[in-house]
C-alpha cells in the first residue's frame, strides 16, 4: 500500500508540461483518465469499491454507504487549469488516502462507512464551468447545458465523455450518490498567505466568498495598423487597455479581488486593427454589493454591459462541524485557525446542496496557486493528513 | 480570355472564410497554390510564359525578357492578412493583366517585354515577414532564415514549400530574375482616406514612410485569481493596458501612427493571474526620430525595453519614374495628385534594391483595409486600369 510519498512521486510525472513544468490535467481526456485509473488502483490496494455516479465523479467506499447512515467522504479533484501546480486538488485526495490508512492503522472501528472522492473536472479549465462534477451531482448544473459545453477546439463535453468511454446520455443529478454523503471534508493546499506568517500548519474554512465570471465583447472595426488615422480607427484594444486599468482600481477602492485573465483579440494580426476583444472578469469578496459595483465600473469603462457567465453567492460551513473539525486538527496546540477564502470548492457545493461539509487548508509558504510554483513543505503536507486523521476520528 | 469582372469573379470563393467574409490567404497552403494556379491559366490565355524566380515569385512575360532590354513588369500579390479584403493585392494582379489587354487591344508594339508578376507572401502573415518574396529576390531577406521561419503550428517556411511542391532548399536571392525588371509599376487599393474625399479615382505613390515593429515582452507571475491579495500581485496584463495606451497617446503626441494589433496571454485562463504576457507594436510615420521616439515611450510606459524585430526606412520612389506615371494616369485632367502612405509593399522593397518603381492607389472611400469591409468602386477599379495602360504606353 502506498504512502504519502509514493503517493506523490506516482502522480508528478502525469500531466506534466516539459516546457513549463506545469500541469495540463483537463477533463475526459486521457490524462484525465490516466489519473482516473491511478485512484482506482489505489482505492482497490485498500479493499475499496470505486462507484461513480451520474456527474462521472468516482466514490471509494470501505463499506456499503447504503447499508446504514451516511458515509463520512474525505477527498478533492485531480485535474488542473493550465500549467497549475502539483497542489491544488491532488493533495486533498492523496491525503484522503493516507488520512484513512492512520485512521485504520490506529485500529479505529468506524460506525459509519468511510469514503475518498475523486471529483470530476473540478478547475472547469475545459470547459469553462468550474465544480462542473459537484454542480452537475447536486442539480445545480443542467445536464443539457453540460453536454453543449464546448472547449477552445468545439469539440463539446458530451462528445469528450463519449470519447473516454462514457455515456453523455447518462449525465445527470444523483440523488441516490448525494444521500450517501453524511460528512464532507475537504483538505487542500492554501491558495494565499493567511497561514504563512503564523504558527500552525493547517487552518479550517469558515466560508467561501462570493464569486462570479463575466464575460467583456469590446468591438472593434478591422483596419490596416499602417495607414488608418488615428482619429478614423475604432480599435477595440482602447477599451481592453480601460477594463484591465479599471478592474484594478475599482476592486481597490471596494476591497475585493478583480482579474482579467483570459484575452481573445481577433484576427490576432501584427499590422491589423483588432475587430474585436473579448476578456473575461473574474471577481470576488464581500458584501455581494461590492462585487457586483466592481462588475458595473468595470463594464462602463469598456462602454459595454459585462456578460455574466457565472455567479456563486457566499457559502457559509457548518459552523458546529467546522469547529468540531478545528478542535481535532489543531489538537493539543488548541483550536486550528479559521479563515475564509475566495476560491470555489466542491466542497461549496456541496455545502450549498445541504451537506455538511468542512475544509481544512494547508499552509503555503508563498501564497502562489494555479502556477507551477504553488508550494507546500512535506511536514506541513503530513500535518494535514494527521489533521484530516483526526477530524475522521472525531466524527466517526 | 477573361475580362476585369470575370476575373474578379473566379478569385472571390478562393480562400474566403465563410464565417467572416474575410479571406486567409496564406503562403504556401492550398488556397495559395489554388490562387498561383489561376495566375497561370491567365497567364496562358494570354499567351505569356511564366518564369519563376529562386524566391517563389511568378513572372509572366509577353517576350524573352533576357533577350534585350529588361521589361517593364506590372503586378501585386495574391497572398492575404487574416480576414482581409478582396482589394488587398488582387487588385494589382488583375489589373495588370487588364492593362496589358487594353495595349494589346490598342495595337501597341512596345519596344520592352511586358511582365505580369504574382509574387509571393507578401504580407507575411503565415511566417512573420512582410514582403518575403520581393525581400528574399533582392537579397534583403536572408534565405537561411527564411527557411527556419515558423508559423504558429510549429511549421518552417522550409516544410512549407517542400509540401506545396516546391524545393526549399533553392531559395535564394535572384540577381538574373531581378536584372529582367527594368521597371516595376504596382498598383493597389488605397489604404488610407488620402483620395477618398477628391475627384481623382487614381493616385500615386510619392513615399513609403519608414515603419517596423517592436515585441513587448511583459512578465508576470502566475497566480490564483481568487485568492492572491492586489498587493502582492505581479500581473502583466496592467502593464499591457499601460502600453496599449501608451501608444495611442505617443503616437497622437508625434504625428505617427501606432498600432498594438497582437497579443498572446499566457496561461489564458479565466481564473489565473497570467504568468506572462507578449504583445507586438507596429509603429509607422516621419521623421523617423518620431517613430523611435514613441517606441521608447511605450516601452518605458511597460517598464521594458521593447525588441526590434523588423525596421524599414523611409523608402521614396524614383521622382522622374512617378511624374511620368501621374501625367499618364492623370491624362486630360492634368496629373494625378501624390501621396504617400505608411503600408510596405513589394514596390518599396523593389525600389530599396535600385529597380526604378512607382506605385498606383485607387481611391478607398472607407480607407478601411486588412477588413473584409475593404472596398473600392468598379468604375475606380476600372479607372485604375485605364492608368495602368496608359503610364505602361508613356513608358514603353
Amino acid at each position: 500500500m502506498s504512502g504519502f510519498d509514493a503517493m506523490w512521486s506516482d502522480l508528478a510525472p502525469v500531466g506534466r508540461h516539459p516546457a513549463t513544468g506545469g500541469y495540463r490535467r483537463y477533463a475526459w481526456t486521457r490524462t484525465d483518465a490516466a489519473l482516473r485509473e491511478w485512484f482506482c488502483g489505489e482505492a482497490s490496494e485498500r479493499g475499496l469499491d470505486v462507484v461513480p455516479d451520474r456527474a462521472g465523479n468516482l466514490w471509494a467506499w470501505t463499506a456499503d454507504p447504503d447499508a446504514g447512515r451516511p458515509g463520512l467522504v474525505m477527498g478533492s479533484h485531480l485535474d488542473s487549469v493550465p500549467d497549475g501546480g502539483a497542489f491544488d486538488g491532488p493533495l486533498g485526495v492523496v491525503s484522503a488516502f493516507a488520512a484513512l490508512d492512520l485512521v485504520r492503522a490506529r485500529g479505529l472501528s468506524p460506525r459509519r462507512p468511510l469514503g475518498v472522492v475523486c471529483s470530476s473536472d473540478e478547475e472547469g479549465a475545459r470547459f469553462g464551468v468550474a465544480c462542473a462534477g459537484s454542480r452537475l451531482l447536486t442539480g445545480a448544473l443542467d445536464p443539457d447545458r453540460a453536454r453543449r459545453l464546448t472547449d477552445d477546439d468545439g469539440t463539446t463535453l458530451a462528445e469528450a465523455v463519449s470519447a473516454a468511454g462514457g455515456d453523455p446520455g447518462s449525465l445527470d443529478r444523483d440523488d441516490e450518490a448525494l444521500r450517501r454523503i453524511g460528512t464532507f471534508l475537504e483538505l487542500h493546499v492554501e491558495q494565499g498567505r493567511g497561514l504563512a506568517d503564523g504558527d500552525a500548519p493547517v487552518g479550517i474554512a469558515t466560508a467561501i466568498r462570493p464569486h462570479g465570471r463575466w464575460r467583456l465583447d469590446l468591438p472593434g472595426r478591422a483596419d490596416h495598423a499602417g495607414t488608418t488615422r488615428l482619429e478614423d480607427r475604432r480599435d477595440p484594444l482602447l477599451p481592453l487597455a480601460a477594463v484591465i486599468r479599471a478592474a484594478r482600481d475599482a476592486a481597490a477602492a471596494h476591497g475585493v479581488l478583480a482579474t482579467v485573465g483570459k484575452v481573445l483579440v481577433t484576427p490576432n494580426a501584427v499590422n491589423a486593427i483588432p475587430s474585436a476583444v473579448t476578456a473575461w472578469l473574474d471577481a470576488r469578496g464581500l458584501p455581494e454589493a461590492a462585487v457586483r459595483a466592481v462588475v458595473a465600473e468595470v463594464g462602463a469603462s469598456g462602454g459595454i454591459d459585462p456578460v455574466e457567465e457565472s455567479w456563486t453567492p457566499a457559502t457559509v460551513f457548518d459552523p458546529e462541524l467546522r469547529d468540531v473539525v478545528a478542535a481535532a486538527a489543531g489538537g493539543d496546540r488548541g483550536p486550528a485557525p479559521l479563515l475564509d477564502t475566495g476560491a470555489g470548492h466542491d466542497a461549496g457545493i456541496l455545502a450549498a446542496a445541504g451537506v455538511p461539509s468542512a475544509m481544512l487548508f494547508v499552509r503555503n509558504p508563498t501564497g502562489v496557486s494555479h502556477s507551477p510554483a504553488e508550494h507546500a513543505e512535506r511536514d506541513d503536507c503530513l500535518a494535514g493528513v494527521e489533521a484530516l486523521a483526526r477530524a475522521v476520528e472525531a466524527l466517526v
